[in-house]
């Protein structure tokens, strides 16, 4: 079995340099995804055309030199099956949000082969095609971050209905938590089985909330989820919240292996806080890709210098990759990295 | 003279119970607001009308029963004088962002008594309507907040264009920094000389900055505006940063008295941290005013309960109140704090 950095890192094992990979880094900056994406005609489209998602997935590795590739989806794919009707315009829209206990009641928990069977298919194709080269990584939406999209029937600035719902009617809220969560282990171990090397939990909007209300409502169910999953000491987790900053302690006990930082934290303040308990994945942030390649060096050799030698460190953005990025510049970021940490 | 419920815990001395105003106070949720704001036809005529923006600012204070009441204005019309043309469609947009070296060296420094002579008749008039019953606070975007709306043209979701300068051409930033620093010091200082009793700067934007940059590009000149601001010691200035609970060591070191809470932080753990340098103010969730009047409740209890009994808490939302939030609800929330806070 090849040692791959990216798991090595994850694990705190001994590596020669610092594995990067990137948030959303099958995405619109590449020439090349734009060209496949029309092919697929929409985004949902994309994400169900196995062949063509394969394309998307692998073209960070051979245009940039990633060190992993993520497989090409969206983390709310898995709740049109439950019976969430999804479109994207381009952002995300549930034409039939919860509403109700009903609604609740209603939503089912299929076997994610017969509901999502693109998915599987997608990474079985992408260990065929990756040969070994670097790790395939699957990932999942945080079962909060799902309440939020399934309630507000979209994006929303304040998610103050799904506040609400938890505010008023706590019981209600952990019972939909509770379905999402089911639906959430036996997706990623669907995604485990079919060749997910490492996987990574977004949860986006955890970050809206207070340390109390997080623990209230958030940290039982990723716990759950993190237990609930196959391949302890295998197969690395990882868990990301955008504007987690407050949340770092708390992240680290979850059970995840990885803890996903966006770039508010300080990396060196970060690891002496929670460093000696999970690696972290981090934390350039996406703005200075807009800067020259010499400021891009001198700040992929800053974060490096934070974390020092030792192992348990994966070099990423602290958010995905915006569209208007010159891929250029990723790549004098993947250059810097692979350069500035040999050890 | 009176002794304010407001300044004196700003200044942590004794105080009969927790004062408590809240940011945007003076807003949609009223209807009161919106038939004066339908008076005054748009948002930009509402802040230059003086009897009208007398009248929104003293609604909450008659109406809620808050313990201060905040100039009606935005932190963007001291601009307009600057050179930038500004209007509100409802988001601000300038119809000439800084785009190169000469755009800034263009940016006029202009006594704000000529500049925005509306600001010091709104405060003059407003300290004799309220009759001494609560303080007037003034307040002014930072330096940095402002460069970004200035060089964006509004707002903006990533900074792609602020962050390259600031990342690319340090040396002409600074030279806009340095601008903007100086108009918001007279600015403020035209607020206090008019009587203003306590100063608030709105940051908005600085969360979205790492620690290092967060020194490197907003610490420095937010200092300056703290250190050239008129009695200190008699007029409590508070700093409020969106999202800054990665920056609060920082923000106490500023000069402020007061640092300003978002709803992220705990506020029992940051008065652990930065308490015994400042005073907070802060931090319930907005979203909590959508939950029961009876969860409003203990909400605002759990977080009085955080702080304790002793002087130095100013209760507020950790961020402006929403316009779809029932005025009952704020209601019970000030009645809430006004009971439980007695000492």
């Amino acid at each position: 079995m090849t040692e791959h950095l990216l798991l090595q890192a994850a694990f705190k094992k001994p590596i020669a340099r610092t594995p990067v990979w990137v948030m959303r880094q099958a995405g619109r900056y590449l020439p090349e995804y734009r060209a496949t994406r029309a092919k697929a005609g929409d985004f949902l489209g994309l994400c169900k055309n196995v062949d063509l998602a394969v394309e998307v997935t692998l073209q960070p590795l051979d245009i940039i030199g990633v060190d992993g590739v993520i497989l090409f989806s969206d983390i709310l794919t898995p709740l049109e099956p439950m019976g969430l009707e999804l479109s994207f315009n381009p952002s995300p829209v549930f034409a039939n949000p919860l509403k109700s206990e009903a609604d609740i009641d209603n939503l089912r928990v299929p076997d994610p082969a017969e509901g999502v069977p693109y998915v599987g298919a997608i990474l079985k194709k992408l260990r065929v095609e990756v040969r070994d080269r670097v790790p395939v990584i699957g990932f999942a939406g945080a079962p909060f971050t799902l309440a939020c999209y399934a309630v507000e029937g979209g994006g929303s600035k304040l998610f103050s209905k799904t506040k609400s719902l938890f505010f008023d009617q706590p019981k209600l809220a952990f019972k939909l938590m509770d379905k999402l969560t089911d639906m959430t282990i036996s997706y990623l171990n669907y995604q485990i089985d079919s060749g997910a090397q490492m996987v990574q939990i977004f949860d986006t909007w955890a970050g809206s909330l207070c340390p109390d209300d997080y623990d209230r409502y958030v940290f039982p169910w990723v716990a759950k989820v993190f237990a609930g999953l196959k391949g302890q000491g295998l197969v690395p987790r990882c868990y990301y919240i955008n504007g987690g900053a407050h949340l770092l302690e708390r992240m680290a006990q979850t059970g995840a292996d990885v803890v996903g930082l966006d770039w508010m934290s300080d990396l060196g303040t970060v690891k002496a806080r929670i460093g000696h308990q999970v690696a972290l994945q981090g934390n350039l942030d996406p703005n200075v890709l807009f800067a020259s390649p010499d400021v891009i060096r001198s700040r992929v050799k800053e974060i490096l210098d934070k974390w020092g030698k030792d192992s348990g460190h994966i070099f990423n953005l602290g958010h995905g990759i915006d569209k208007d990025v010159n891929p250029e510049h990723l790549k004098a970021m993947v250059a810097a990295v692979k350069e500035f940490s040999v050890r």
